[in-house]
């Protein structure tokens, strides 16, 4: 543990670390039938990968995540990584037993290869000419990165949102290398409703008049207008109603009166605001365009004829978490995941907790769901370490 | 009753009227204190008006509503009314014992006065010169129509989503005129989460490349993009999870397999793109922002230290109606008006109806709620029809 020695708990200082997986001469192989390459990654690590290689814990972002996940890249820094309450000794992802990856996702705008990449093709960006990718590109790619670590085995995959579904691809794609499958606030598959929404953010981007047809690069201005409008609406489906309320209300924003006019009479509209300005300058709009897309592709169980075979050979023991007032994914979805999971006789452990946070409870402080994935994984890492059996 | 014969309960052929109620010189007077003049009401009527002019039933529509509730206006449309299911001879808003009417809101776009007349003082449309107008004005507006028409009373007043806002400001405003009052999927105030939704949408149209700051009535191109935003996005939240789900799912549009690009995979992208697209087209922009506004700020009891005192001479009866889908106003919301009335000694009737069609329910087929309507209009038809005392 470096750095901070005032942040009880903290991976204190880190680095984001990027390794360039596949080549232009030897690309990665994309569902889609396309090639990509070159293609890098960018990671962060937190923790000792032991001896045999065998307790690595790779966390999986969402869609606007990225690799860092905890501690701080500079001194100066105000905020830690998006998951650092918990990550870190003794906490949940707990440094002293783990090997904790986290990577930017396949077409993500953080230094993992995305369309604001460089083709080498053209020597400028990919824009849309970035092939689509799926959740299961973004597995395979982390699959890259953990044989290029000397990752064994990992104890744990864990993911929330968008995350979940990686998490759970891993658990399909790679069952010897899975012990523990970790998924939070997530559904197996996005409902009507949810590509909906998606549908309309996506819109929203590329009707802006900056869009360009996504080869936005090299303008003065970039489609910011429809990046902040699909963040804004997003980030509304990321809150509960009852959160909201209670945040915010009818509350007027520095104001005693109503305006009578456009301005920004109450104080949701100004935090709404707040979050998609503050959203444009850090995320990509074509990565969000790829990022939702990939997401709907998303259904792995899409035969039931086929699910038991798809299942026999996972090995992983699943928690799946979701929160009571999270309609993003709500916990009908959880269960669904569960029911199928446990229908083929799959080691699984289902858990809703109470939050007043909605779909965004996950990045949030609940000591409840602290302690519910804390004893899991400890529970896992005993277990994998009495086997001490390395593949 | 007029025209097609072969539609069983309708009221055939109607016409939308137009009347001048206010002018320059004599000006509606705002709840912000700002007048307005001329102002002209559209409004159309079914049924007729007894001696006593007791028998008026009011329909009080939603945001994008406008006075044409049934019938036909020509014998070529395709469509009637956007209540015409339950307005006619026998059907709940019975032509043969109420004189139903229903005018389109003040603010809006198709015949009363809106951002998009001409503002006399320049020759041009208001744009957003056009003054904030409230959920009291528009009533206040009604009012003037009904004292225009030689109605001394409404044996009703009906109204879903906002219009159920509408119903209840006639309540409080004009006790004397209101026999009965009638909330369907409404609620008292907005909540931080609609508002929410409602900045985003006027954003969508604000920040649309041809918004002009309102002024784009003389433009070849008009802020559609944004308004097709705006309902697609609103349109999502009409429908329930469940509703959307059933009828699309994970469906295909028009193709076998997904097309790994940005063309529109799934057939509730289509379906959303086909809302937006033909919104736009019979809606204004400028309307939309406008009523809005209104609904966030109708908050008619903010003080419970004088909700009892503005109810003391509230005369109707009310009967409010909820459905088990609508997320964009759930049974909650309504509860808590009923639980306002009941507290206060209000004759309330309260009824929540199993429906798959979430917040549009109103608008659609729902045998029991329908019949719920006819009861009870039937029942206060009866009262007042006996107590014969016409004020």
């Amino acid at each position: 543990m470096t750095g901070r020695s005032n942040k009880l708990g903290s991976v204190g200082l880190v680095k984001t670390h990027h390794v360039e997986l596949y080549s232009q001469e030897k690309p990665l192989q994309l569902e889609s039938g396309a090639t990509l390459g070159p293609v890098t990654v960018a990671y962060e690590t937190y923790g000792k990968l032991n001896a045999e290689g065998t307790n690595g814990l790779l966390l999986c972002h969402a869609l606007s995540g990225n690799a860092h996940a905890a501690g701080y890249h500079s001194p100066d820094d105000k905020k830690p990584g998006w998951w650092d309450r918990y990550i870190g000794p003794g906490k949940p992802f707990d440094t002293n037993l783990f090997y904790v990856i986290c990577s930017n996702n396949l077409a993500g705008c953080d230094g993992t290869t995305g369309p604001s990449s460089i083709d080498p093709k053209t020597g400028k960006p990919y824009a849309l000419s970035f092939p689509l990718v799926t959740i299961d590109d973004m597995t395979n790619l982390q699959k890259a990165l953990i044989d290029h670590l000397g990752v064994k085995k990992l104890m744990g995959v864990i993911g929330g949102s968008m995350g979940g579904m990686i998490a759970m691809q891993w658990a399909l794609a790679y069952p010897e290398w899975v012990d523990s499958c970790v998924i939070i606030a997530s559904t197996p598959r996005l409902s009507a409703q949810n590509i909906a929404f998606n549908a309309v953010a996506r819109q929203a981007i590329m009707t802006d008049h900056h869009f360009n047809n996504g080869s936005y690069y090299d303008q003065e201005c970039r489609p910011e207008t429809g990046l902040a409008l699909a963040r804004m609406m997003a980030h509304i489906t990321y809150l509960s109603e009852e959160g909201l309320h209670q945040k915010f209300g009818r509350r007027l924003q520095d104001r005693d009166e109503l305006s009578y006019g456009f301005e920004t009479d109450f104080a949701i509209e100004s935090y709404l605001n707040y979050q998609g300005s503050s959203f444009v300058k850090k995320f990509d709009a074509n990565t969000y365009i790829y990022i939702t897309k990939s997401m709907e592709y998303y259904d792995p169980f899409p035969d039931p004829a086929t699910t038991l075979e798809q299942l026999k050979p996972v090995n992983a023991r699943f928690l799946v978490i979701s929160f009571d007032t999270d309609w993003r994914f709500q916990t009908s979805r959880s269960k669904e995941l569960v029911n199928t999971l446990y229908r083929h006789r799959k080691d699984v452990t289902f858990q809703e907790f109470a939050s007043p946070y909605g779909h965004d409870s996950f990045l949030l402080d609940l000591p409840p769901f602290q302690e519910s994935l804390q004893l899991f994984l400890k529970r896992i890492h005993l277990e994998e370490s009495r086997r001490g059996d390395p593949r």
